[in-house]
């Protein structure tokens, strides 16, 4: 494998199909949303890409077998409203500049060859620990950020860099005939944040109108919550030891000086 | 996109077109010198570069809607001279060195098929800090030289190097049918120095024969000037505090032995 | 070269190919098992590989001649069982991401080529020091797996990466007509270890049901526990030469403060 | 300039004309040897080589022009015996693994279209300081070797390691029907040095039987020598100058414990 290709699974033909896209990142954020989204919708293999871009080592899984780094496609059917979902998730995005844009636009090749007119990509917005984390949002198309921030997500300040896979995909579907839309989940993005992940999927199910159970991802929230809390508590220690230390030190160099 | 392309956006037939780039560089000069032309001259847009090697994000605009980093051709019809301009500016230089060749070589075939017969690059050179700061010029072409001299610049001193798509420029002129110029002005670098902008403003203007009025940089200089005055200010105080540290230090080790 | 080459020296048809793979990597470990097969078996010349993506030095040969890096192909005619072997080892694995998988893609075009249908890749895997080091495998076929098991292999724990050649090449078997099976002896990695090269080749021989003498990885495996050996020694001294340092500190800050 | 390119400046036609190479490397051994020939030789103008994987920087010249970082090639006329010479010298080599091999392939594949059978590349090779340094020769044909220890250079030991453009263009020749010959002249490599120079050009006069006055790198040979005594000299001053630091510190630890 000399450059990156999509090998498709399926030969399906999909209805309005909008492509979801969550790769790891900040928080884990679009990896978790997208995951979940799977799983709960019992989504479909539809194609996997794979790409000399990616690192350089292969995965065991549990029958003692292996496979190349990758990208995967799954589709679902959508009975609840007009449009049938593709989500896109994997192992990694890519290692160097030109990778990142090489794989972004096999991807929307992809995608434009199963009819895909709206892709959403999801990710995390870093920010402090926050009470009501939020979601921000970016669109090429006004009319469906108009539409993001009525499910919502609040319009993401100028300025702002998004980057990787989730914004190159925005900036380079500008040139196709394909609308765009980020929805980025406020997390502090030390550890997975499954609170994040959930807040997309909140906007995104309004927005497409599709109904998705999220207590799965409750647990997970519990989970994230209890690991947090032990982090914050070490940290404290940790500080409370260096201010003991300090005290030592500057009493011993008084006692000196 | 896989790699470097220029996107026409208006079909336009130019006179004599000059083209002058300032993309960021030291003291951010370049940039500021030709996004002040252009505008002031409210220059129209022409073209826009996209690269593969430019950094993998994507900015958000005011709307909320997301580009990819680029670079911007824009063109101003000269009602005073004799010569068209066309103004390159833009949000970054490529990433890599092959990247920096194969930009300045699309900018070079773009310019052509435009027209150009003349370069010209602006940028900053790195010096002290000097209550006038010159403009130090370099040409492909001996006569051109003697013009940006006669305008005000003073050569550049031999065995230096210019940096990136400012120099490249110049060196791939060289196997065209095109001439190039580089003008650079002194500036310390640390924080974007409109002054240095504006020097080359005057070489520029005189040698084109072309009027624009300055008194916007004037602004600039007056608040960029306040910043340094400040940040000489706390590290001056920075300098003393360590002085006193200093002192204190060997107060206590001339006790101790 | 400007791209990745293999130059056939012997024209040989070669039976039921297997090629055996072992580069260098953790503790040498692939490489010392590859060349002690390839002289103990007398394994013939067949094709070396060169590429632009290994290192840009070239070596001296003892009669002061020179060649690049390369990776070398050897044949040997089984004459126990039913597989020819194609043996590859060399001098380096490839320096770049992209070139990882151009020269694992360059390996297994010419293997295709000589009809191999299985590549059996060795390397080293990180353990702590252990009296009993075992080899681990995994497969992109249960059958074979399960065979490797049956010589003495465990499997592979899930979510194991297996870092460069050794698992690319198994990564990328699955998109051709190859099966494709990693063996990795365990060991620390510090230095070259012929213990785990042998416990490799104690499973591939049963695997292949081919005889090789091993007794002279035996004398390289006394040599290297006798470096190991003074290794823990110096290291034991040095630890002890920190505990009494931070005594006598100790000892210090107590008598001043 | 999107690859690397050979450009001609003069159509002549060589006499079994011998390339030798000397680019900037260790202690800038190969370089100043080959410029020290092309001066004395006045040597002419034959070509320039252009790559992307140099710098992406240009050099402004004594009249204020500038130009990109380049390789050159000059030939002279060889009236004293049989093969006439291209010298091949330069600013730079390659920056990137990759670029290092399609440079050292371009500048053979013009070799070849100019009729050279013979390469000889020259270098530096690291030593400690020496009365006597010498000069270590390989070679891809040992009759050619014979004839370069003949001349007075040494064999250079097994696995040593030859870096760069010096080394890949001997790789490189076997794959083609060139013959190549590297000399390293022994430096400490802390600075250019002009006696390694000078010890290869007695080998290479030797070797192709053409006279040439060396006594110009003799003055560069007295003035090296005096920066280097003058090094020595700071070294010696500022390993007392820690002496006496640690002993005072000593003294004052002793003092208060």
């Amino acid at each position: 494998m000399r450059k990156t290709v999509v090998r498709e699974r399926s030969k399906v033909i999909l209805r309005n199909p909008i492509l979801v896209e969550g790769l790891p990142g900040l928080g884990t954020v679009g990896k978790i949303a997208v995951q979940y989204l799977r799983r709960q919708m019992k989504a479909k293999r539809l194609a996997e890409l794979y790409s000399p871009h990616f690192a350089y080592y292969v995965l065991v899984n549990k029958k003692g077998s292996v496979r190349l780094l990758r990208n995967e496609f799954h589709y679902w059917r959508n009975q609840q409203s007009e449009n049938d979902l593709i989500l896109l998730t994997g192992d990694t995005q890519a290692q160097t500049i030109e990778g990142q844009y090489e794989v972004a636009s096999s991807i929307l090749d992809y995608a434009e060859s199963k009819g895909v007119k709206l892709v959403i990509t999801l990710g995390g917005y870093k920010t402090e620990v926050k009470d009501t984390p939020r979601v921000v949002a970016a669109s090429t198309n006004e009319q469906i950020l108009k539409m993001a921030l009525e499910s919502g997500a609040i319009s993401s300040p100028p300025g702002n860099p998004i980057v990787g896979i989730s914004g190159l995909l925005l900036g380079l579907a500008r040139f196709r005939n394909v609308d765009a839309l980020c929805l980025l989940g406020e997390t502090p993005g030390y550890i997975p944040d499954p609170m994040a992940a959930k807040n997309i999927l909140d906007v995104i199910t309004s927005l497409l109108k599709v109904e998705v159970d999220l207590e799965g991802l409750e647990r997970e929230i519990d989970r994230s919550e209890q690991i947090m809390e032990r982090m914050r508590e070490i940290e404290k220690q940790r500080q409370l030891a260096v201010q003991r230390m300090q005290k030592a030190e500057e009493e011993r160099v008084t006692y000196i000086s």
